[in-house]
């Protein structure tokens, strides 16, 4: 084991209330040595598409080793699964409930388990409405710590993992029809469809009875203008230089665009 | 002394302006070895109960020896003291203004002192306004650090210790009269009704004329639906399964409940 | 070299979509050594004016040989140099776009280079939108490591640096005339006129036919009453005890303002 292990957290907890605190404080308990980077905090309430989209991103960034805790979690204290699932770059601990399936539509998993081993919980009798703090931060920090994914419970099959799928984006006659996935803070679009369908090849985005062209960087064009380019996680984007084009063109999640091939 | 300590970090301080960055600067500039951990820097400002309620529960969760830095502070630069306490799991520094009085509701506290000691302020001739970084962050810096209590100041009666009190739960007819002590970012509600009150017996909840009924955990019942249940800090909560009971039932802190035995 | 390097993040990225963890990560995996602080990551979308602002004012607080990272970047992928700068307490990276110029106004820089040196980049490749992942925080981790600055890329005159320069206070007949240059989220007021050049003589400020008398501390005078007074950062502010001036007083940045001594 190396000497530092980070663990990246995630959540729909914001910062107002103490809850992230309160996972740190139970890490921080069990390996003080552990570097912890928050990934987000402010996912909106219980949007596991929104966690999924945020994690996957995130992900490649990390180093090697890294446990990735993600609680974004309505169904706590219900029937779902808890799990901890062995990708290459690290760990993916939280519930079973679609929030990891980004990460694993990019990267193949190696194994994975349920937490039920609760000599690596907090408390062997756990609130029913708080698992981030008295399972998932504890089952982190102890696979952080050089607990083997075995010791944590029991062998799941990964095909049984909870798997949300992207919409697919469809062949048109002059194009592809997409769709937004994900509205971030500076108000940027960002559909569905990768860059590397359109890599080489010119092209304009129709959203809204609008017409977008593309562009290299967000200060192509002028100071309030409609753009179309490649974001820096991989997708095709609509942004506005020095603006928020979501403000301007007033979509929402999942509306529909077309991108035609000029 | 253990080789790192822990310091936990609490203001109202918003995460805009920077001052929180500048707290820890401070620190990192006395001790750069200490992990800092932020429970909360969106405490509504000025909101002196509202930290005394985030402190409280996110107190027992860290690890033994911590030191915790509580600034909402709206009476800085006046004649109100500035503390530092020592605790069975570690020690509290900020004003004397009731913001500790959560915790010490629960725990004991072993001594306290007036920080009069200069020698562990950032500087002899601090702001008049910005006693987190001139006092309080340097003063917790130095304690994470092996100074003891003692050297910081003069030794204070514990009893003279600013004590704010949470109104007490009566007991009516049919059950209990309560209140709304604290709104999380869910928008649960956070009533001053502990869980030792209810346990093993079947509870309603009346407010605003609705009847909420109880629950194990969030997911119970329909999506929509009101439940009350108890809450992973160990009080009476009333929440909505995936939604918001705040928005639902628009109340306010302090607002009124009644908690019936079935 | 120390053994602890810390890096200062400052950025506009805001805590929901997790670009700020991703900077992280491209830390750690560099060197998961280096103490990471958080300065604010919500400088309003693109406003290099508020980010220079927070940075003046943060900058004497951290250890020397602090490495501050800046990345509020409209002009991201355009012809905006990426610059490193060596000054008296550490380094200073980020776009040549005059965030810096704040801090460089108080303290003189000692080198600078242009970041050419794709050795010290995390990919050759660099995303066009998000310099902050794949050049800033990579030479900031690099620079925090023992990297030296003539290794990053070619050094540069000092003097083509962008200079944002405040706007002067002007003096008038019975004392000074100024703006508003930055408000908090306490709602105070900062304006542009130096504490030196008040100290020892009392003073009134007149801002919207409103005359506003001197202060010591917030707490002075009656809850909700405005007042003026040194703030900790070294101008004279706006406030209210106990209240937001901003929502008071319904003034902008750059609003004009009166200082009269008496």
């Amino acid at each position: 084991m190396s000497k530092t292990r980070v663990i990246a957290l995630l959540s729909d907890f914001g910062s107002q209330d103490g809850y992230v605190g309160i996972m740190k404080g139970v890490i921080a308990s069990i390996n003080p040595q552990i570097t912890i980077i928050d990934l987000s905090h402010e996912i909106p309430p219980q949007q596991i598409w929104a966690g999924r989209f945020c994690l996957m991103n995130a992900y490649p960034y990390f180093p090697l080793g890294t446990v990735y805790i993600g609680v974004i979690d309505p169904g706590v204290g219900s029937q779902r699964r808890s799990v901890a699932i062995q990708v290459p770059r690290g760990y993916l601990v939280g519930p079973d409930n679609g929030l990891f399936s980004g990460v694993l539509s990019q990267e193949k998993a190696i194994a994975a388990v349920t937490l039920t081993n609760t000599n690596y919980w907090r408390v062997r009798d756990p609130s029913l409405t708080f698992h981030g703090r008295d399972i998932f931060a504890a089952v982190g920090a102890h696979l952080g710590t050089g607990v083997s994914l075995e010791q944590l419970g029991e062998s799941i099959d990964l095909e049984s993992l909870v798997n949300l799928t992207l919409e697919t984006v469809k062949i048109s006659e002059k194009g592809l029809e997409g769709a937004i996935q994900y509205i971030d803070h500076f108000g940027n679009l960002i559909t569905n469809i990768p860059a590397d369908q359109v890599r080489g090849k010119p092209w304009l985005i129709i959203i809204k009875n609008q017409t977008i062209k593309h562009s290299l960087t967000y200060s192509d064009g002028k100071p309030g203008e409609l753009i179309t380019l490649i974001g820096s996680h991989g997708w095709i984007e609509i942004a506005v230089n020095r603006g928020n084009a979501q403000k301007r063109l007033q979509v929402q999640w999942g509306d529909p665009l077309n991108l035609v091939f000029r």
